[in-house]
């Protein structure tokens, strides 16, 4: 399988590193930052271009990792007509990609993936949709070279799982960022609550997170949620949050 | 040293447990349960009372891991007068203490603790603070036999780690249901965002939370962000908080 990956991010760097460690061959990469692009092609050892006309018309599966703003624009005049075109994208609908070519699909690896830290791509589930069942199959194959979860999800089901992401991982990562800002504001290290926090991600590995619920909430100890209250005066959109989350926490306890 | 554990819930029996395997002296268990207080002075090898005023007088340290409310009344009427008790709460202040004894100190573990899962104790961060110099000696000699991370923390140092705790880890573990709940309604599996959560935590281990911040909020992507809150459409207080959040995380990243 030949592929052409377009986009330079940190999605497109990750999966390009990925498929590459597994023999896949990429012919191309394209981008519009020509320093990117050629970064990127260095990595993978293919050629690049930042010309969406010079796009390799010889590849069997377009794989689109760029900004969701960005997909219905990148291959619309490209002149692909049967190629396989695929997005990797949680929140878009398969259907966007009807208008590029007659085969289309979804590859979306359901993962936080930065510049500053490698990932195995091998505990990542993999969620794929496809026009037909070839496609299906081709991408199925794909997505199990990669990786040990692979599931089949439909776009609904998709963009409802790109929502709960954005709690667990976008959201929370917030709340490691409020830990850490009201503890500078005490000349206190972040290092104390580290073990607190992985500790608090490895016990939904084992349970349903409900059933490990704990704190002034759920135990409804109302002084120490007054003292909390209190504590938070310099900031009235944190105390808003705590108020909030808190009642929520009894409502779904009930 | 010999200890009197007064309390038999998570704590107690976390505290209890991780002493007994330093070969500590745990001498007598206090609770006002007989079946927990049977339980887990079982487990330690001693014998347990549910009064208090049977409660032993020759011990060197009494150590309270009993709920905030119960931490004034358990020892008022005791008599002791110069043994060391400790509290273990990380939102009540030392001074509480102050009236029971001319010794005393707190002994807080920073980390979430329950009865499903075992806890390695060596991680834990452990705070220490006491009345005298001495004090602080020993409940250091103590807190390092547990654990290698033993920090010297004050009260009003004290409280505002255990707010951020329960924003790291209470608010977070709610976060968590909310995914859960997610998936559910459109039966999907919580499997699916366990390796994200894992790799979120992960992160945090490395990272300061707000260099690692991604998802729609901080890619000011507009559209994304209203297709969730139509999705939220059948639960209001997670739009609030959707939105709350979002326009908290732009502010902070200024």
């Amino acid at each position: 399988m030949r592929i052409v990956l377009l986009g330079t991010g940190n999605l497109a760097t990750r999966l390009g590193i990925a498929l590459h460690s597994k023999h896949v061959e990429i012919i191309q990469v394209f981008g519009r930052s020509e320093s990117k692009a050629s970064y990127l092609s260095g990595l993978l050892g293919c050629s690049f271009t930042t010309s969406r006309h010079a796009i390799r018309m010889d590849a069997d599966l377009y794989m689109l990792a760029v900004s969701e703003d960005a997909i219905p624009e990148v291959l619309s005049d490209a002149g692909i007509r049967k190629q396989l075109v695929v997005h990797t994208s949680g929140s878009i609908s398969i259907d966007i990609l009807s208008a590029v070519s007659e085969n289309f699909g979804v590859f979306y690896p359901l993962q936080t993936l930065s510049k500053q830290k490698e990932v195995d791509f091998s505990t990542v589930p993999i969620c794929i949709e496809a026009s037909s069942g070839e496609n299906l199959r081709m991408l199925s194959k794909l997505a199990n070279l990669l990786s040990d979860q692979v599931y089949q999800i439909d776009s609904v089901q998709r963009r409802q799982l790109h929502l709960s992401a954005v709690f667990v991982c976008n959201f929370v990562n917030h709340f490691y960022s409020i830990g850490e800002k009201l503890l500078q504001e005490h000349q206190l290290d972040f290092n104390l609550l580290r073990p607190l926090i992985l500790e608090t991600a490895n016990k939904a590995m084992l349970f349903s997170p409900p059933d490990v619920q704990t704190g002034p909430a759920v135990r409804n100890n109302q002084q120490i949620q007054e003292q909390h209250m209190k504590l938070l005066e310099q900031h009235p959109e944190w105390q808003q949050l705590y108020k909030l989350i808190s009642s929520n926490i009894k409502l779904l306890q009930q």
